[in-house]
């Protein structure tokens, strides 16, 4: 994390992958926007979705947008309700910063959508 | 589905699975509400979620609680956004009834949760 | 099932998804070759393995080559070794059958296989 | 790695997660025999496997057995056989080593199993 950055502010640059309803281009997309802003996006998930999580990092690292700057697992213990009895739940936690040639790809695409016949999502 | 149901009453008693926060349970209980309240539950995933799904039917039929009524598995148009370009996504549907012994097993589970010392979810 | 399948033939036609190293894509051309061969053929899995069981059914459905004739879920009791204690886990079995313009969708395939730049695996 | 470990037997004590048939526990087991043979277990699974990774390894650490080493995720290219297409595939590798306490933990666990209805698996 670069100081000078409230705790506030750093919680803004977090994705929980949590819903199967979206599709990895959502969170490949939503982390660029987040490393464009933030230079920094945290992905997080939970059970299946630590699958999803380790992809999405993939994809970026291999198409040259990040680069991994710290990698976790661990366990935390879940409510499905206020009430209920929490349950331990594995978890990963990766950490990608902004790669030296970050801003340079966006505006190549960028350009791209805007030559392009606009069949790409935003 | 029951004769004398509107439409809008029937889409109360579905749920779908997507949130890889909560716990096989939560979705085993809240289909058991569902049943009793409604009689039928549906239960949907897309993706991933399908294994859930299936879990959650099984873990229903194996105790007793429900029978199959109907299954099937169809591709929907998911997007990720309101603008976005629609992406094919594998859907299960799953639609439960009460088994004969239901309400049985029910009162049995609630005498279980009133002398026992409280450790389970409702 | 057709008359006249012995126990035996019918069992080459069923293919287990069981290995996350194989690709989607090879489920499905491996579909298509068994409903080429058998004119059906019962796709399997357990546990996280019925998402991709439903996502191969539905390419092979949308993609015109097959129809469904049967699916179902049920749960069986697995054993990691000879001696190990059984696990109950859900299973998915999805039956498969030609399509009526199989043969046709099949040779324009391999028309293309012939004619293109052979970067489609067998 | 430690030294005076040679290639060839540094192999053995890799598990690669790729069986929707085995439970976690099996995977668990196998880690912990392989813990007590060669000092360290790397886990490597790709695809929907890297969840089962993680779950594994988290088992082995809550439970004192095992202690992180090392964790990557990368990219591998894979084919379904040995003339096809080569597909890029996530994958992660978690290396375990030996906890402080892990011989008393184990024989802790053997002691139980002698006396205990023997219904724990192997």
């Amino acid at each position: 994390m670069e100081k000078g950055i409230t705790a506030e502010e750093v919680k803004k640059n977090r994705i929980q992958v949590s819903n199967s309803k979206k599709s990895l281009f959502f969170y490949v997309n939503l982390s660029k926007r987040y490393l464009q802003q933030y230079n920094e996006v945290e992905l997080s998930g939970l059970g299946m979705a630590i699958s999803t999580v380790v992809s999405i990092a993939e994809i970026l690292k291999n198409n040259g947008f990040a680069v991994e700057k710290k990698i976790r697992t661990l366990t935390v213990d879940m409510r499905d309700d206020p009430g209920a009895r929490p349950l331990p739940k594995a978890k990963i936690e990766i950490l990608l910063g902004k790669s030296a040639n970050f801003d340079e790809l966006m505006a190549a695409e960028e350009d791209q959508k805007e030559t392009g016949e606009g069949d790409e999502p935003n």
